[in-house]
């Protein structure tokens, strides 16, 4: 094992060469037209996986992106295979959105990796490929079996990936699933995550006139959709931002006393928040602290809105419609589809007579998952984390959502352990994403530490 | 004059012919990379009006885009001039809006010319060059003396016409000024406006994070820019339609009882409107009828927001700000500067302090307008309808804005006869703009009647 700590050491450099080629890939899956891209990020993928010592490596076909698999199964079956998961697939980004550099040209700064999927999760996803490159070209073999997915649809949510995992139940099966699309509490202070939230997606469409109007003509007789909508958006929230949808909590587990005292030990003051975030306040539930809102908390938020003219100039129209993206974040034991169904059927109660809308689910939802920290598995993670990062990682919720978790939990039976590499500061899906360049070296260090753990 | 009537009959096809070779050239005065076609249909129409017998012709510079200018003016000092307006700029259009063809290639069908501008006001303007045509191509002459300048920023809110009539108010100097750039109430029956609504644009901008956020990390603690203008722009009106910015009526002229009256005449039902707009219901202030509220009722119109990701598929993202458009329609005697800051400070007073806020004024806008409808000019105009239409024309109160109609009362000192030959069915400034080629010609031959009582 010394060995491969070495071998990693050396090869730093050049490990980190490979990653800039693959974020030099522009695999943005929600975009058609990046389709071409998303496919050669599977196809160089798959070649640098067989480099490194996977066996029976294919780029496997779904109905959408393809998932790239490869395994090394020969530890015996005394010792538990580990099933990794990952995804190559990034998040739309152009310069314009505020990077200072093109985000598919990635630049090394200051000791961190800028590119768009750097920490989220190509440089994450990557740390597995060369930690078992480690381990075989100076070992070997692997301390136990170990089978490795690469999905291309994960900032889509997955909407693929289930029927894969069910497809090919046999050849997935595990004693334990590891992904790494998370991040950790602070450079030095490693966490794990034991909550995800879980997402729904929709798509909100008011309808005025049955064409754009002429604002002189028709204006101040026909109820505006772009005022419509913001008088519905205004509605699905209450002056405290708790979510007005009835029925919306629910389900919602409610925290213990003994959870909550756990949460405050990592919680972030009101400034903190401010200077992270630069919005001049900190808004949402008043009840609940921010780690709470962030990590126990379901959301309702509007991530685009666009409706009549927005170019240059003016344009005195009556837009005949205007559209609103909106997700949620959701809770165990909040489902996605009872959520919709809520959000929907609110909507439409509230909606004015004067115009009509249509609320329709889009693709990429997932439940929100709730772990068990009491497994022999967890206890490799920390251990490993402990020797790679000198330090005991704290047991965290995270806000953020991993849709496959509890697909991985419901269709393998296998326990998921969360080991994250990122930091919430990374600007994953922002601009000027980044990925500091010791954490992933930490982070090869840490997974050959879990392999071995594992074995025990 | 019998001469120049025949004249225009028997070159109805060259005129529709050049008028569809205009309509051609993309004049989008609010885009800055259609400067060239905007330019190129000013060169157009000199050379045209040139052909057409008017003297002087030149397409005169303004720190925008040009005036097109041309006169004939050897009628003698014993009849009055008359400075007749329009505009060669259109609004912008893609096929993508909704039109049926491309909406720079003229199409004619069933008695109907469509294309961007064929009545707003391309075809409307290019009336009064065929007139003069008419007459000085058979008859040598004209019966008054004619000035015409023609525009090209009038859809941005004619923002350097006050200056170029300032400048060259000599030149221009006139008895009484045409434009024909309105709509009249049905096709067998002509009106006459007497009343133009002003106009004041704004730019809302919500500013929350310093740049976009990971909805999954962040969501539920910073206040969500879209959520925020949503909720500012949903207090903007209350439930009836009313306008909530203190002191915004403060200026309006209340109608007489006698106005009403006549303006009753002219109204139309819930379902003609319904009908005409494809809106579910009819919407605004219950206390003023449908003409009311589109002649005599200021409005504040939401033309267009964008915000977050708007492309395919989803992105969760919490974004750090958000853009709306608005304008206003004033009416007499509300100032546009006032009325402005009127706004911006109710925005500012009711915006949360979760987020900032910049209320920034926009180019393009205008003062109200009401005309005096006791004058020579305007007998000769409705005498000259009721020889072109068969009709007595009906005078009404109009919901656009032609801003520089107060200025051409206040700078030049001379009446304004709004002589208009579209309808508001045509679909201006929306997709599918078409004129009635029928319209087309009466309003050549009530031109050249125009131009003949004029003298009298």
């Amino acid at each position: 094992m010394e060995a491969a700590l070495t071998y990693a050491r050396d090869h730093a450099e050049e490990f980190r060469q490979q990653l800039r080629d693959l974020l030099r890939i522009p695999s943005v899956s929600t975009s058609p037209e990046s389709a071409g891209a998303v496919r050669e990020a599977a196809e160089w993928l798959a070649d640098n996986m067989k480099r490194a010592g996977f066996e029976n490596v294919a780029v496997m076909p779904t109905d959408g992106h393809p998932v790239v698999y490869g395994d090394w199964l020969h530890a015996g079956d005394d010792v538990p295979t580990v099933l990794i998961y990952g995804h190559y697939d990034v998040q739309p980004a152009v310069k314009e959105d505020g990077w200072d550099q093109d985000p598919f040209h990635p630049v090394e700064r200051d000791g961190k990796l800028y590119a768009r999927g750097s920490t989220d999760d190509k440089g994450q996803m990557f740390i597995h490929v060369k930690a078992v490159e480690s381990l075989l070209q100076t070992e070997g073999k692997l301390p136990v079996n170990v089978k490795l997915i690469v999905e291309g649809e994960e900032e889509i949510g997955s909407p693929n990936l289930n029927d894969f995992l069910v497809a090919h139940r046999d050849k997935l099966a595990a004693d334990v699933c590891v992904i790494s699309d998370t991040a950790i509490l602070a450079e030095d202070q490693p966490s794990i995550i034991y909550a995800l939230r879980g997402l729904v997606a929709l798509e909100l469409e008011v309808k005025g006139p049955s064409q754009d109007l002429h604002s002189g003509i028709f204006g101040g007789t026909v109820h505006n959709p772009l005022q419509a909508l913001s008088e519905i958006i205004a509605r699905l929230h209450d002056e405290n931002g708790t979510i007005t949808v009835p029925g919306f909590y629910d389900s919602v587990i409610p925290l213990s006393d003994q959870e909550r005292e756990e949460l405050k030990k990592t919680d972030s003051t009101a400034d903190e928040w401010t200077r992270m975030t630069g919005a001049p306040r900190v808004w949402g539930e008043s009840e609940f602290t921010i780690r709470e809102r962030v990590g126990a908390r379901p959301t309702l938020e509007v991530n685009g809105v666009i409706g009549g003219f927005t170019g240059q100039g003016i344009k005195t129209v009556l837009p005949a419609k205007a559209t609103a993206k909106i997700t949620c974040r959701l809770v165990a034991d909040q489902d996605p589809e009872h959520i919709f169904d809520q959000i929907r059927a609110y909507i439409q109660q509230i909606a004015p007579p004067t115009v009509t809308v249509d609320v329709r689910r889009l693709k990429g939802s997932g439940h929100p998952a709730l772990i068990d920290i009491n497994t022999p598995a967890m206890q490799a993670a920390i251990t490993a984390y402990e020797k790679g990062w000198g330090k005991v990682p704290v047991f965290m919720r995270e806000g953020g959502s991993i849709p496959i978790v509890a697909d991985f939990q419901r269709e393998l039976d296998a326990p998921v352990i969360l080991m994250g590499f990122g930091l919430n500061s990374d600007g994953a899906h922002g601009p000027n994403e980044h990925f500091t360049i010791s954490m992933f070296h930490k982070g090869v260090d840490t997974v050959i530490h879990f392999l071995n753990e594992a074995a025990n």
